[in-house]
């Protein structure tokens, strides 16, 4: 597998732009355009929230009808243009108009998103100036880029993968936003993914949508599910390398599921307030979908969000999150192991904390000094099936309470 | 309706006691005894979390039994008796056995209920001291009684309603527990109720189930239910008062309504961490279920908890949690309305903030204005039918999280 470049040198085809347009009031950046100078065959994968944003009904209707000939997709963030009714969706219509007339293309050719304060209008005026000056800024800056669609994000998210094959090499990379209303239920956050490689559109939407559910769909950072989620996916062929055949499809397969893995987890080690990166490794579940059922209930509960945020081993926590997830779940059949660090060596599982539904005789101390470290490890082993499943998530700090009480202002 | 009483004088027939056992560091009680004179009509209901503590699962055996002969409940705090295996059932048992040696009735006769910290094993000795020090102590001071199942309350909850019939006068009270680890799945505390009514037991439990449905599990503090939820209707017939026929049963039924949905608020008002008393007036949902989803979702979230406490009016994450709830939602024919206090007069909504899919031309310093308020209520109408639910929540604080992440020291 080819390692995760943490930023991005160029993708063929595609130029970005990240500039301040004047939503955020402290001149940051808040708007992103991608462009590819040819057609991109597009997949999306959109919030399963009933309260869908403007830009996740427009991207959608696009989507649904001309899925092959997107050139650009455009972002603001600072407004997430949500709850606004049918003025929201003429003010997205407004946005992808701008765009298609600064960039000389069909409307129908450009997707938008927006992130920020539900219910507010988008001010078109700003994003009439992001549009102009981004246009005019178009190159390979993805740190901009990334740093455009940031809304409490403390940091870009990007990262690249290159793949070498015979027929030529070809690189996919990504940006991502997250912070705050993260939790899985299809896609969990904005996300652009490109590549300059050619795909077929079902195959690009079937490789986007496993690789959704194997990364975004495993992370929690508060347990609200946006009304504005959206990954996309857009591959415009430049490379000339064409990914149709099973062996070719596994390896782009593979290296999606390894950028998205990375920037999911990006998105949770910068999430609101976060102070410790929190493996959740569910194994022998009755399925697969009740191993993420379970991580993803103990993941989103705060009150073992803020015994992690106390460095406090309060597994009790863990196990009753397990009990209530809706999944079968039999304590007495249960284990349950703590260690520190990430992705650990396979068959380690640190320290076991309980077994046969209740306590090991295990010091204290020394679940303390494990609980002490910045990134920890969870393995819950449900003694029923063969369903696994790993989740990534994080505690819940004064920070996320002052962040999120004041987020308007 | 007869009117709350927030304190019990005495019920005819119960004696109480709440002591120090030595299970608190701190001194404070930790050990409560309730017991009639003669046998009780006892009904239950129970957490559904699949991981029951103990206590829970010794009581719904005695229950499933011998519901019909109950006598006593002893009650410890600062150790759940969940999560502790074989070990904790025959503790949990154990208490059972020195309670009935001390009041010199049968084991069967006895419920026995906990809440703490989970995972750690009950202090037998300890219990056997509590056990000793309460039957000295019998009497009518249900406030030590109250205090003695308190964790992090800060203070008792206790109430009584007393009822004139023509047949002659009862009393129903009940003491509660809650603070953390609250969110409706049956029952979401300890509350003990009694009364010296006469009840069948299918009379009894049908009551006590259908006032538990309108009262505790329409509470939320932080969306975790606990291992060890519990609530009994102890009914020991000592006022003579048969309650058999329709009419009395639906006075009863009044009564017990509005004495659990007090300790329900009781226990949302003193919350852990709680600075704002929230009321969810769901109305016009697709069904009562349906809006009962969408308050308990509004009431869970973090985000909107956390908007609470920071008293910003971001009514965007309250639809957001509305439209990811599960149930038939669609915001372009939702309304919000907010308002300062509870229990508004018939018909008084406040301020709209939302409606048509988009936000009112509404001044965000009046809405700022009610935000300040200690109570805030919150009508959403879904526009969808005729179900209606109301749900009292709390805001999420800085203090929530200290006292969380920090329990076990």
């Amino acid at each position: 597998m080819p390692k995760i470049n943490p930023s991005i040198d160029s993708v063929g085809g595609f130029q970005v732009a990240g500039v301040h347009a004047g939503l955020k009031k402290d001149g940051a950046k808040d708007f992103t355009l991608i462009v590819s100078g040819t057609d991109c065959v597009c997949a999306g994968v959109f919030t399963r929230n009933k309260v869908k944003a403007a830009p996740v009904l427009l991207d959608m209707e696009r989507l649904a009808q001309n899925p092959t000939i997107i050139r650009a997709v455009a972002t603001n963030s600072a407004c997430a243009n949500a709850c606004t009714g049918s003025v929201g969706l003429e003010n997205a219509r407004a946005t992808a108009d701008l765009a298609a007339d600064a960039l000389a293309i069909d409307a129908e050719q450009v997707l938008v998103m927006s992130t920020g304060v539900i219910g507010a209008h988008l001010p078109m005026d700003k994003i009439g100036r992001g549009l102009r000056l981004s246009r005019g800024d178009l190159g390979s800056d993805w740190r901009a880029a990334a740093a455009g669609i940031m809304t409490t994000d403390t940091r870009p998210k990007l990262g690249s993968i290159r793949v070498d094959t015979a027929a030529g090499s070809y690189t996919i990379a990504g940006i991502a936003k997250g912070a705050g209303m993260i939790a899985p239920d299809m896609a969990t956050m904005l996300s652009v993914l490109v590549t300059d490689a050619q795909l077929s559109l079902p195959d690009a939407q079937a490789a986007l949508s496993s690789a959704s559910q194997q990364s975004y769909n495993r992370i929690v950072v508060d347990g609200d599910t946006s009304t504005n989620d959206t990954v996309l996916l857009l591959a415009n062929g430049h490379s000339g390398v064409e990914i149709s055949d099973d062996a070719a499809l596994r390896e782009f397969q593979a290296a999606l599921n390894a950028l998205t893995q990375y920037l999911a987890q990006e998105v949770v080690r910068d999430g609101e307030g976060v102070t410790k990166f929190v493996t959740l490794d569910i194994i022998n579940a009755e399925s697969e979908a009740a191993a993420e059922q379970i991580g993803q209930t103990i993941g989103a509960s705060v009150l073992t969000k803020s015994a992690f945020y106390g460095s406090d081993a309060n597994w009790g926590r863990i196990v009753a999150a397990a009990g209530r997830a809706g999944a079968a779940f039999e304590p007495d059949g249960s284990s349950l192991w703590v260690a520190a660090g990430e992705a650990l060596p396979q068959g380690q599982r640190g320290l076991q904390i309980f077994s046969g539904g209740m306590p090991t005789d295990y010091q204290e101390a020394d679940a303390a000094a494990i609980m002490n470290e910045p990134s920890i490890t969870f393995t819950l082993d449900c003694g029923l099936g063969g369903g696994c499943a790993t989740i990534w998530t994080c505690d819940i700090s004064h920070e996320y309470i002052s962040i999120n009480g004041d987020y308007r202002s």
